[in-house]
């Protein structure tokens, strides 16, 4: 039998570019080095994010802003270690786009930053379609979602700069083949960065701290 | 500090409600018994449609509508086993709607079917809000996305007839605290049913089975 594949046409996206050429703007002036984390639900930015600041807080003063459909324990997580940050409650909304990300750069003690963290709303599509103003695009891909998905979610993967390749703990575990995830990944997205981590043993964590570390400082000294 | 909260607007949705009552009732007119599966992406949603129709085959007729943004790789693992599918690519879409599911219901053989599966895109949010004339709604969630995952996408959670608790498998290397996921979800959701399964392992799977049987000959029987 031959599968039948239906193709929806797709909406073509306005307005966001300009507002998030504004947020970039703003955040080049202050010398913000400004990374937009996106995943699947339960990828694991929030711990990502949470085990970065503790690790870079002594050389680099961070912000977070904090996308959720719902609820703010992410930001309370972040609160708790005693960092600037706002969270952004989309009331349905599957995406960040730049307008949000503006009313959350307002409450932020800006002249006091040199990397924020914008973390995006759990989701492989609709992000990737709303610049926000960033530096940097990391996706985080984790190895229980499957080393099917950059063949399900392309436009995430193609556009990211990094692909954080989290929870390697579990490979014992599971079929996740990293040979053909990496093949797939780097088919369609020939420049990309993979760094295999696991944020809850550390493992891997840091070729990734040298990376982040390395941008701060050349945003910083520019 | 106090963590600063902003709450965006909800749009309103409208035309898809009509379009998804004309499906129901030509589901129903057949007496097919229709489920919307959603999860976030790699949760299992076609595992569990896998291990399904290989369980339930012989007694009911099974046919599959796949939606994905990208890739016919999970209406080809179903065509595999001869069941009839149709797979509808969103092109960035990150949710099915009742047109689409039309679209899928053209090209199925309805007068030979008695169960549908609906695989929606991966994505805890959107599907939620688009009705597609189903008569069942499932949602997966598995273990390593973490047991606070209600409290970030809780509509999901409120308006799902079942939740599928996948990979239970993988519990003794995670922190997933089964008592107090159940707890938030029967808080959002206190009609909820939930089955701990493994579509790895087999656990767990047979509670789904009858309860999904029961549900098929039930609609046939009306």
């Amino acid at each position: 039998m031959v599968v039948k594949v239906i193709t929806i046409g797709q909406k073509i996206l306005g307005a966001n570019e300009e507002k998030a050429r504004a947020n970039k703007k703003r955040l080049d002036e202050r010398g913000i080095l400004t990374v937009n984390i996106m995943s699947s639900p339960g990828a694991g930015k929030t711990s990502l994010i949470l085990s970065t600041i503790k690790h870079l807080r002594k050389k680099s003063r961070i912000a977070v802003i904090e996308g959720d459909v719902a609820s703010s324990v992410d930001a309370d997580k972040v609160n708790e270690l005693g960092i600037p940050v706002v969270q952004i409650n989309t009331a349905g909304g599957c995406h960040l786009d730049a307008a949000m990300v503006e009313m959350g750069l307002n409450d932020l003690p800006l002249e006091k930053i040199d990397l924020l963290f914008v973390e995006n709303v759990g989701n492989l599509i609709c992000p990737n379609n709303y610049a926000l103003g960033e530096d940097r695009r990391v996706m985080i891909s984790s190895l229980p979602e499957g080393d099917d998905k950059p063949y399900k979610y392309p436009a995430m993967f193609a556009d990211t700069d990094v692909v954080v390749l989290n929870k390697v703990d579990l490979q014992p575990y599971l079929d996740f083949n990293e040979a053909a995830f990496r093949k797939v990944v780097t088919g369609l997205n020939p420049d990309v960065i993979i760094f295999p981590v696991s944020c809850k043993t550390g493992e891997g964590m840091a070729a990734w701290f040298s990376w982040l570390e390395a941008a701060v400082n050349g945003k910083r000294d520019k």
